[in-house]
């Protein structure tokens, strides 16, 4: 039996010297959302509000509750944080009986005899940790820190320590029943249609087992923790087949334990082409794998970087995690990147994944810094990289480890040397042998950025993008001002417009958060449309702008297969109302201009233009490159018509019958060309599939430079 | 007491259907230089009788010894084998008492009461492991053998499958006092100037420590294995200081281990102006680090490729080891790649360097191949890894593991993800923590190549390394045809000249080495000095290119430091007489021109010119740019005088008197001009330091396109 407890905390002062009021806790959630709704500071996501919580960084909390539950005569008495964030001490009745910094890794305390009903169990958390105290500089505190990396502060979320009981805590009680745990594992054959099941159980008592598959047909029951799957269904992802999962629980006399298993295999293969690079003498090394093979199939990964849908993680529910990864499936994604910064997901998310067929690459919690290699550090990171990996390694969608974000830029500082990264390379081969493992993103091959529509040497995202020869765009972006409902909630209503460098815009990040002037980027949008009038046009051509760049990033990066295996944007979801952001859904779930172009960018069949940039000169010849894309398991051959919409008038471009495009082929097609009138403003481009009827619409501009 | 016993060796037939002749065995050796000598193939360096061993590689062989030594009552009998070759069990009396696969783990067996004096002790040798069974394609073979791959065959090396005791093997009696083993471990502190040792030793009795400095002063003695070495002399490399080696021994009443302590630390460090790079959006990585750090000095590594003295690894002698070791320094080198195709060096080779001051990068035995990821493979490695890291880690000369050689590119196969290569950076971590390791070479940043002195498209090895820009060269070559001498005692007299592709030729490696005229190169010769007349006037042209080209690129990658850290040529020794090879010595250790041209280059303060190319047209300006190059830990300023000698006539190209030098800085001067005559043929650009009162001279060629 499991027995919720009902929690307060309050500031704690060490020295024992000024006593501080209870407030109530939540469990799971973090003690300083708790206390912002304590102090009335409901609305913090408005104006510079959050600032206000910086002043408790270096603070102590003290969580508590009194015991309830029944005493069973015979049964151990157990108390179980599924994780505290960060670093705690746990005490009953006053003694401490629990000490430990990382919030990944559960505590389970048996309290048998030393408990008993009404008991004071009281958790005290202590500071972050803070290499330089006070507020030292953005994030570079960090580097002797396990929590999420955002959490320190990032440029497009607000530093916002959080700390807390941020997964569930209960009592249990114990009887010679109890599955401790239970893991699947298993090896497929080498045709895959025959797998191994094996379970590893925690238990003192027999236990039975049973497999069903997804019509809920028993597969197995019995007693021995090993069995054969015949005929497997194989667990595939969004857009090549059915994130097949079986069911298997686990039973004993008084408990059970259950969870899927999803059959696959995934390794990460060198790309297409990429094996033979560089070319001549003297010669360095290939490009680091990056193509993702699942079953056998090499596999274009399309996707985003997830961050975090809240500020505090412990507030995550299961049903913002659903609604994301729905949203996700529905943009025809098969991917997320679970950035470093962000740590580490609730359960729930891997589920989902799970469930819905997105594949998960997921990093450990480093990011744009350099940990430091002190011996603290390394047992810390230790003790959380086994318990992440022994939580996780069960998923069918989780396909990739990697050590962190960026570490292996100027801006981070480590290398293939640094112990930490050797560490998690180490851990990940002894707990989770077959799942490939990344030292950081990006490698040799691999490439961030950019991050912008238009950059200061003049290039557009598309220029910069057909001139690149990655093997896998990991991060890159678009930003937007969010939607006009947002900031309407966010600004203060004499500051909205014009727009200017104030307090709420910057807290925001709407400026200084990447470069003075970004992600705003006034003069971006000041460069093709001219002043703005108000702020309604100016987030409506803010939001032009995101689609534009995000569709032209997207279909460049899949015409690049297979040379490019991999197209996952930065970022996709975000944890509060920013004022601009590269974000595809704003605050909390709000789909921006970039989703719904992403979206028609990544449909498994696409006719698709490559056009050489955004920009055209009146009277100049605009061409464009026509591409059949497919990405699905299928054959395809489609007719794909062109046409040009300028200011209400359409111009016919031509019809191009393609061949027949392999499974997972894209196919290369005339170019079209037109001469276009002398009209400045804003006109399309469209295709149309006659395979399915759909269209493919690019935004496109003629401008005279004295516009 | 030690036992050293006599053998026998046979050819084994495991049917028993056929008996063959016993025949005297050398251990430490290889059964196979045994049999040769049985056979009377005795010079099997001439013509291409070496092929005739081709035969034997799938045999089995059988060692055999009657067990000679005093029993000693109460005291344990135990065979010691340091290395068996490569597959063997091992039969007492009869009656198999142990199996094993790997020559690097060392067999240790308890044969008391079980052995006596006059016992039958037998090592039954397997054949090697060889994928394809018979004789298969080059190498390929050996994809799952942990044995030296260059014994597969290589460019330079003929195939050689050697087996057998290649390592000392006695028999031993052990008493309670018995030292099992000895290792010292140590730390520093932060200024370097104090360590703690610690003894980590295996004994059942009382042992004494003595730890005395290089004057023989005792700086410790007691029974503790803990102590503190204060005011310590560091261990440098050769050119930074003195090679500063502690003795230690460890006594017990009856027994006693002994060996040498040097203090120093040792890291790997991103090169000076390459963490920036590369420049722009998208961005991928930084270089891997590649700057040697020894005791807080980041040093320019310059040296060679180790491969191996003798085909026959057994018998490599202690004085073999160190005439070449004091070779390397006399050249002002410091380091040797011990490439991976040779594997893991006996004792004395690291102890040489130890006392020499010649850095070691060592390579476990993966080299050229895709060695997969078979359980077994992965088991034998992780068994030999182990033991080599465990047997290599206390020499203060070892600076760098790595897994092994160019497995990042095409022709190998494998990346980042591959398993053993992750296997051994976990070994490393865990058993040798604080020395570097790489995955391979190259990694990004770092080249291997090239290895001619003119290319198909016309460059020299001049325009090659002067267009590089790379962080370290870790291989790169100049070919030249074998001392007069070699070739007379190898190639039969008829076939010496004109040289051809007969089988002597091309079984020394002439032809067909790597590309159809490698590593002759005759029609680079040609293209330069047009034919030659005789095989004398053939050898000097090209020791001249040989000893050209190594100038030219040691002294251009010395110029691109701190950018670039490392200077490694392919090769420094070689295990048989080549015809023709990149080697600075050829066999058994003969200087060839390389030689000398290296120990020139590598002077710690150098007069260096940068010159465009090696041939110039007649009547054409030539350009130098003159450089001072100091690699010394000291101060330099020079006055550098510039002169050509041409058909017999002197023409003065200036002076330029430099500023001065920091320690482990090079310095870029003014750029020399001279209208050459008309005159084609050798000339030399003469470079003469106030200094050091040094010459630096540099053979050029005047030559018309029509010659």
């Amino acid at each position: 039996m499991r027995y919720t407890q009902n929690w307060t905390a309050c500031r704690w002062d060490p020295t024992g010297e000024t006593v501080y009021p209870h407030f109530p806790a939540e469990v799971p959630g973090n003690v300083q959302y708790d206390y912002m709704q304590f102090i009335g500071l409901t609305d913090f996501q408005y104006g510079d509000r959050v600032r206000r919580m910086e002043e408790t960084e270096n603070w102590h909390w003290m969580y508590e509750t009194h015991l309830t539950y029944e005493e069973e005569p015979g049964k151990e008495i157990w108390f179980t944080a599924e994780g505290i964030d960060y670093r705690f001490d746990i005490l009953l009745d006053g003694e401490m009986i629990w000490t430990q910094e990382g919030m990944y890794t559960p505590v389970q305390l048996d309290l048998t005899g030393r408990a008993r009903p009404g008991a004071l169990l009281q958790v005290h958390i202590h500071p972050h940790p803070n290499r330089g105290g006070e507020w030292a500089e953005y994030r570079a505190v960090a580097d002797q820190s396990c929590k999420p990396p955002v959490t320190y502060g990032w440029d497009w979320n607000p530093r916002m320590l959080i700390s807390g009981l941020w997964q569930p805590a209960y009592i249990e009680t114990r009887g010679t029943g109890t599955i401790r745990s239970c893991e699947p594992f298993y090896t497929l054959n080498e045709a895959r249609d025959t797998a191994q099941l094996h379970f590893e159980t925690d238990c003192d008592a027999p236990v039975t087992y049973t497999l069903t598959d997804a019509d809920g047909q028993v597969v197995y029951r019995g007693t021995e923790p090993d069995c054969t799957v015949e005929q497997v269904h194989l667990w595939w992802c969004n857009g090549q087949g059915e994130p097949y999962c079986y069911r298997w629980r686990a039973e004993s006399a008084e408990d059970c334990r259950e969870g899927i298993v999803g059959f696959r295999t995934v390794r990460l293969l060198r790309n297409k082409g990429a094996e033979v690079e560089p070319d001549g003498f003297p010669k360095t090394r290939y490009a680091a794998p990056i193509t993702i093979e699942l079953n056998g199939r090499r596999i274009f990964a399309k996707g985003s970087n997830w961050v975090n849908p809240e500020l505090f993680f412990g507030r995550i529910t299961e049903a913002r995690y659903a609604e994301q990864v729905r949203d996700a499936v529905e943009a025809h994604m098969n991917i997320f990147r679970v950035w470093g910064g962000a740590g580490i997901n609730k359960p729930a998310f891997y589920d989902e994944c799970d469930r819905s067929g997105i594949m998960v690459w997921q990093e450990f919690m480093l990011a744009c810094n350099n940990y430091r290699d002190s011996a603290h550090y390394l047992e810390i990171l230790e003790q959380e990289g086994r318990s992440i990996i022994r939580q996780l390694r069960a998923h069918p969608s989780l396909v990739l480890w990697c050590g962190g974000n960026e570490l292996f830029n100027a801006w981070s500082g480590m290398d293939d040397q640094s112990h930490a990264l050797r560490l998690l390379n180490k851990l990940c081969y002894e707990l989770d042998y077959d799942r490939p493992f990344l030292a950081t993103s990006p490698l040799f091959g691999i490439s961030h950025g950019g991050y912008l529509f238009r950059y200061d040497d003049g290039r557009d995202v598309m220029q910069v993008f057909q001139q690149s020869h990655q093997t896998a765009y990991t991060e890159f972006g678009v930003p937007s001002l969010s939607p006009l409902e947002t900031l309407k909630r966010i600004i203060p209503p004499e500051e909205q417009f014009p727009i200017r460098e104030t307090e709420a815009w910057t807290v925001h990040h709407a400026f200084n958060a990447w470069g003075k002037t970004r992600w705003l980027c006034a003069e971006v949008l000041e460069h093709y449309f001219g002043e703005s009038r108000n702020l309604e046009e100016m987030t409506e051509r803010s939001a032009l702008l995101q689609r534009v760049g995000y569709q032209a990033a997207f279909e460049e990066a899949r015409r690049q297969w297979p040379y490019c295996s991999a197209a996952i944007n930065w970022c996709y979801n975000e944890p509060w109302m920013t004022a601009a952001n590269n974000s595809l859904l704003a605050y909390p779930n709000i789909r921006k201009a970039g989703y719904y172009a992403v979206r028609d960018a990544l449909r498994p069949v696409l006719a698709s233009a490559r056009i050489p940039q955004f920009d055209w000169e009146p009277g100049s010849v605009f061409t464009a490159e026509l591409w059949l894309l497919n990405d699905s398991n299928e054959s395809v051959s489609d007719t794909i018509t062109a046409t040009a919409e300028i200011d209400g008038r359409i111009y016919p471009l031509g019809e191009w019958i393609t061949a027949e495009a392999a499974p997972r082929t894209n196919l290369a097609g005339p170019t079209v060309t037109l001469t276009l009138p002398e009209t400045a403003g804003l006109w399309k481009l469209r295709l149309t599939s006659a395979h399915d009827g759909r269209e493919s619409t690019y935004f496109l501009l003629i401008r005279s430079e004295d516009m």
